[in-house]
């Protein structure tokens, strides 16, 4: 059984299962686990993973239309490296600091693979679901889709540039993993989510890439999607580091891991939420009826992206 | 750098460390990492090792003398099993259930080693922390020290005699693994940390073991401890699985993970603090200046027991 089956078996036990974050009276709250091996490629640094891992929970947060008050982390590795756990805590500490949070602590552990498990937990009277969306709202996307895609392959050519050995490749890799690295740090959406929480009919992010967003917005919400590709906000520097546009705009739609959110939101209600916005808001569709299925330019988009335990 | 080193290093940097939960405004949080290979011996049925997981950082909320409200696991393994994963979510919804909390999910994860990470939060307008204990107070544990060591040696005792093969010793042996998971599911006191918490001058859980738990009041509160054996509350179970009563005590005191309650009581809270308690508290010493050190019967006690990444 994969995670997505294994979530479905969930559902059936747990209220909660379904959306970014469980809601308990006016609290939300998330955790996820992260693992060297399939989530920090070698070249990230302690503090991209600290703030990457705390930001992945704080994004759930954030797809709630929730404040975040506060998150924790479980830090395993196979020793306590000084400098790696003080760098560890500086990047959870200040991601948390950029959305208004507070990083407190958590767990250390000995484990043979360095493996994080963040929680965060935030505050909202009136949470947004993933099930809401109507036929006709807009289908919206906050900044760029791509970052982490971009990332990986910066992530790839620096490890396999500095294998070279020269001094030169090695400059070059350095310079690359840099800009992998700013690349894999990215802001949680909590601000954003904020202000399109009044707006928005359903939201979630798109953690596991667009187009499984989509499938879990229309499973949730008994809706279909129509996505115009020349309108999706392809991240810039995706589009440099691929062959061809159309390998960034697939990558794009099914990479994931960009945090960003998607949202519905009725037409009439889309220019006060993109005023209210801090960030760049993109329609990128449509929702339609259920029988229209999940389209990207008139044809089936197919559900593919990153699920765990495959 | 072992894990209390990491800790010290990092007490410098975050404000919460030291406690058995973070306090952000009226809200404890805190996380824990779990693992097989240290923490769930072979026999641990999926149930009891939810429960257990869950229940440790329920101890942790209780330990600061506030109310659980919710708790989340990310569980993951190299595969999802069915009957696994159900079973570990009755057990971490039982024992919130228990405590009047409530288990929301979390996250599933792709893991070579079954590997389990738990959040519990709470809310409580006054925590209860470990700075406060001072000359004089009594030293008080809830319920018995000693059943995680029982569970452990009754965890053995059954592998060692199914390993024999016979039709008799695999009988023995389901029962004794019954008898183990039941030692092993505590029940995590939130109820007692509620009404101990107005009278304590100190408190925390014993999951490091009784004489680690001494030591961390100790640094917290600038104090020292004399502790009788004689009183402490051994488990009849360990008294009966070890060779003999100085073994027992020994185990006792420094195996830890019994997830019991250690508080300081001034002696005049002392009637009031235990007709409030739903569990047995038993009183063991008492607070005395620093310079007297941890002693049991007189004789130092030695700092041992239970750290991760020794």
């Amino acid at each position: 059984m994969d995670e997505r089956g294994a979530l479905a078996l969930l559902e059936g036990e747990l209220e909660s299962v379904g959306d970014d974050a469980a809601v308990v009276d006016d609290l939300v709250i998330t955790t996820d686990m992260l693992h060297e091996r399939t989530d920090f490629p070698a070249g990230t640094t302690r503090y991209t993973a600290g703030w990457r891992a705390v930001g992945a929970s704080l994004s759930d947060v954030a797809a709630m239309g929730a404040e975040a008050t506060a998150a924790v982390a479980a830090y395993a590795a196979p020793e306590f490296d000084r400098e790696e756990l003080l760098a560890f805590v500086r990047g959870a500490s200040d991601v948390c600091e950029l959305v208004d949070s507070e990083y407190v602590g958590g767990d250390l552990d000995g484990h043979e693979e360095f493996t994080v498990s963040t929680t965060a937990i935030g505050h909202t009277d009136a949470p947004v679901t993933r099930d809401g969306a109507q036929p006709g709202d807009l289908v919206c996307v906050t900044g760029t889709l791509g970052r982490s895609a971009a990332a990986l392959e910066l992530f790839e050519h620096a490890t396999e540039t500095n294998s070279e050995g020269t001094d030169t490749s090695k400059t070059v890799a350095s310079g690359t993993l840099e800009r992998a690295n700013d690349l894999f740090r990215f802001e949680p959406r909590v601000g954003a989510g904020r202000t399109l929480a009044p707006h928005a009919s359903a939201m979630m992010d798109s953690s596991d890439g667009l187009a499984r967003s989509l499938y879990q917005l229309s499973a949730a919400g008994e809706c279909g999607f129509a996505v115009d590709s020349s309108q999706l906000p392809v991240d810039e520097t995706l589009l440099e580091v691929t062959a061809t546009d159309e390998a960034a705009l697939d990558l794009a739609i099914t990479f994931g891991e960009d945090f960003e959110l998607v949202a519905t939101i009725p037409e009439d209600a889309l220019a006060d939420a993109r005023s209210a916005s801090d960030v760049d808001l993109t329609v990128v569709g449509s929702v339609t009826e259920p029988a229209h299925g999940i389209t990207l330019d008139g044809d089936v988009l197919e559900d593919c992206g990153y699920t765990h335990g495959d």
